[in-house]
């Protein structure tokens, strides 16, 4: 089948389990769970669920139902992060993904409290794993990645550094840390997620870490990238805030040809261990093709 | 042993465990780090960990150390929820208990981030408990209990419609679910924590859960009546801010007196259903009976 069309598949796949997986019965605290779909509902690559499913069948797993709540809390934290990130007091985004974005709607307080909702679910739809007590430990060994790699040794640690250095030049050892925390972290995790779900032994597991650390540096390599060289229709938020916000970036440091030699590195790499898994994973090979010729 | 020096010592137990758990090795991310210690080690009652611990011993728990992660955690995920009230687009609050809040030292950007961090590394914290096997079943259902209470079907669904009425007159029925949710339901799940790792039935579950939610209800009127007759320098923040604000609490409902008694009688039927659990606790009913007269 065509990549496209599987892809466009899969997402639809998972759009419908993020909707299960939404509050079903509220009373009077409907605001907040409009906003908190509001901002999951939004769209976008469904990257870090993606990767969950097809890391799960990369290692052999058979029982898609059993990696769900965790393909669904990855993209609930995921969300929460950006719901935080677009903040006045953080990036002060109006648009993402070409809507406004949830404080822009909601309000200010709303927003805070949308993203507090989206992460504190996440965590609640993850442990929904646990009533299963046929596979318990294993969930809770993918639960306790998850809970590290969102946290501040993970996506929040790379975002709380993001903040503080965001206006000012900064080392390339610095940004690296930044790079593999904020945004490699999730994705670390969503292939550690898929891998232990599928039973996979501990040298796989590091395997499976490895590789989403090279995905996660190449997808945001990418990222600076099209800030400077994207088309902003595509994107659906500005570009150059990197430029207009002085950040440094992979692109400020090696300049576009060498940022974009090792996002194609990085791939490679990433392919290459990839091979050396216990299942052929086409799709995924694809996808990851995909992630270095993106264009949004 | 007199109460008061008796709760000096559990709450500076409690305040060594919170140490003992705090993110130990950091990176460049040691400022939000910082913010989350500055938060978490601001004093306060301790009542949620106070609360755990009591409940674990009156439903008969003899291993102080298995319900340690959760006193933590909830200590955690209650101080991320100050963190974030007190935030500019909130309650907009410069000082608590006495000193500045994280955002007006750390700024608001990091304020955020440091609650994030909070919550989330207070799921972390839980996620310990996994590790012993020999307990995971119990503590993957404290687990639960403790993530549904402080998401939107508990605390932040409270917050969110508190922060959507607050400046208007409300209805009784919505007050008391903003009562029960936002200040309820984590001093429930702290009830409910301690007797599942207890190993308690379920019909003594449903007890605990019962007896926390007159402790929540009592604790939050007597901080409405506070507010209004307080002393602010006891207190260490500003008083009247609900007169300020104009909102409706148990207070404009129903009067000062009304309100006292309210308080009086939901601890009465608190300690009723204590007398009715496994053992005796002293220390728990002195504890229930401090909040009724409490000054701050």
């Amino acid at each position: 089948m065509e990549f496209n069309i599987e892809l466009q598949n899969r997402v639809q796949e998972i759009e419908k389990i993020l909707k299960q997986y939404l509050p079903q019965e509220v009373g009077f605290q409907k605001t907040v769970v409009e906003a908190m779909e509001y901002s999951l509902m939004a769209g976008g690559k469904r990257l870090r669920p993606l990767l969950i499913w097809e890391s799960y069948r990369l290692f052999g797993g058979k029982n898609k139902t059993e990696i769900e709540p965790f393909m669904a809390a990855m993209e609930m934290i995921h969300t929460y992060s950006l719901v935080h990130d677009d903040l006045p007091a953080m990036d002060d985004d109006m648009y993402r993904r070409g809507r406004k974005t949830t404080h822009v709607v909601y309000g200010e307080a709303m927003g805070i409290l949308a993203g507090d909702g989206l992460l504190n679910y996440g965590f609640e739809v993850a442990s929904q794993a646990f009533l299963d007590v046929t596979t318990l430990k294993k969930a809770t060994q993918a639960f306790m990645v998850l809970a590290r790699k969102a946290g501040i040794y993970g996506m929040i640690g790379g975002q709380a550094v993001d903040v503080e250095n965001c206006d000012r030049p900064m080392e390339k050892d610095k940004l690296d840390f930044i790079y593999q925390l904020k945004t490699g972290a999730l994705i670390e995790a969503s292939m550690m997620i898929g891998a232990i779900m599928a039973d996979c032994t501990d040298a796989q597991l590091k395997k499976a870490e490895e590789i989403g650390k090279k995905i996660g540096l190449a997808f945001q390599i990418q990222d600076d990238i099209l800030d400077v060289i994207g088309d902003e229709a595509e994107i659906g938020k500005p570009l150059h805030s990197d430029e207009k916000n002085h950040k440094t970036t992979y692109v400020t440091i090696f300049g576009i040809e060498k940022a974009k030699s090792l996002v194609e590195q990085l791939s490679t790499e990433a392919l290459d261990a990839l091979h050396t898994c216990p299942q052929e994973n086409v799709f995924l090979e694809a996808l990851i093709q995909y992630l270095i010729y993106r264009k949004k």
